[in-house]
């Protein structure tokens, strides 16, 4: 298996902290030693790195937690393989253009059967199934409109191609278009929304205290959304498996199977 | 303008040394100082760096000139921005998938009514005259063949797309397939192939000096393009205007505008 993180956030955020937590994870604390790779949104554009190596002991990571990118969207992944060999091809975040944007994908969990699906448009570099189910997922975008619909449209289409991928396994999964973050748990996704009054934070797999109230202003808003949670004092919420979560600016929205529209998540807050 | 530099090698082969003086050009020995990337293909795969700021002044330049990524194909940039602002969708090298191979592209020049051709597969993310005469070219190719054709009519079709392109403006260009570097040039270009029995190099744009016979085995044979010679003592070939130069393996075929087959050019070790 493989471990996600993502983050949506209203204002340009460092996720350093949260990265190195995962990073760890990466052949250290955890066992997700054949690759990782991290994608930081800025405007349409997003800086990329990938390593078909353990992140714990990767020089590039280690550059990459000493170095404030700032992104409001960010998608990162560690990987354990189980399909497809460990290969600089077949590590996540995976990327493609649609629509003149820039598409980012990272997959947890295991997809039997995908690799049979029909591709038309987008064709797998690697030998992943989860590349597979990407192309597939921009293959029946495509496929519905010529350019970008509306957001609430694209919401709902994402949230059902989701659901006909889960029908195949494990379909733990983040995707951006650069706009929004979009989160699917499979099986095990937890987040949590970090706003004014900002607390303290300790990361659970090193020794790593930040105080957000130095780091922040009043009106950030910061949503970080991981496989299992980084910090050992903080609140984090399950996602229930089955729903999607839509993330624009930091702000939650959950789309439950069969509802026709969204729920919002109150962040602690507006409370 | 902007500076390219590719490399074609038969092993895989670190290009640190051509990279430390390209990147000194962004900013320091030379004005391109607006962005710069750089892509190592690894197999199918690449790792991609960009970032919209000098190379000359970068933390991560100076990361990759300490590292060792080998690579057989290469393609690096650095910008001095003319069409499009500085950001990072608008750093080169560009990628995009086509056939389920990545592809990469860098452009040095300007393409007057470029972004009037019209696209229907591929879209720019970004707003520059090259990244549209990329997505153009991939159109093109995709329009032409469902799958990956034979390399001699891909070859035939990347150098019909060039001249088609440099009917615009000035058009130096490098582009892979995961398999072959294309070279254009339009302008300015010129290339040099290492092989046994290897020498000694210095920079132009640092004191770093490189007795390759010490870094090589007898069978490696190295090709490096970039807009200017980048070593002071080595003799480096100008290509000729409107020439397109396919580089497999370090081997360089020359095709001539009109020519129906390609010219091989010796490598010194064979002369």
């Amino acid at each position: 298996m493989c471990e996600l993180l993502g983050m949506s956030a209203n204002v340009p955020t460092d996720i350093r902290f949260s990265f190195a937590g995962l990073a760890r994870r990466g052949g250290e604390t955890g066992p997700h030693a054949d690759g990782w790779g991290i994608s930081f949104y800025e405007g349409r554009g997003a800086r990329a790195f990938h390593e078909p190596a353990p992140s714990a002991r990767s020089e590039l990571a280690r550059l990459l937690r000493n170095t404030a990118i700032k992104s409001r969207i960010v998608i990162a992944h560690v990987r354990k393989a189980n399909r497809g060999r460990v290969a600089l091809e077949n590590t996540h975040p995976f990327s493609r253009e649609l629509w003149g944007r820039r598409w980012t994908f990272a997959h947890n969990g295991q997809l039997r059967g995908v690799k049979k699906w029909p591709l038309t448009w987008f064709q797998p570099v690697g030998s992943t199934d989860s590349e597979h189910a990407f192309c597939w997922m921009l293959d029946q975008l495509q496929g519905r409109w010529p350019k970008l619909p509306s957001a609430a449209r694209l919401d709902a289409a994402v949230a059902e191609l989701c659901a006909a991928l889960a029908g195949l396994g494990v379909f733990n999964m983040l995707l951006s278009d650069s706009r929004t973050l979009y989160a699917h748990c499979g099986k095990r996704l937890c987040y949590l929304t970090r706003c004014a009054p900002f607390g303290t934070a300790t990361l659970i797999d090193e020794d790593w205290r930040v105080d957000f109230a130095q780091e922040t202003r009043k009106d950030d808003v910061v949503t970080v959304i991981a496989t299992k949670a980084l910090t050992r004092d903080e609140c984090w919420t399950d996602v229930e498996r089955g729903h999607v979560l839509t993330l624009r600016d930091g702000a939650v929205r959950i789309l439950k199977p069969g509802a026709r529209r969204p729920t919002r998540v109150a962040a602690p807050c507006t409370l």
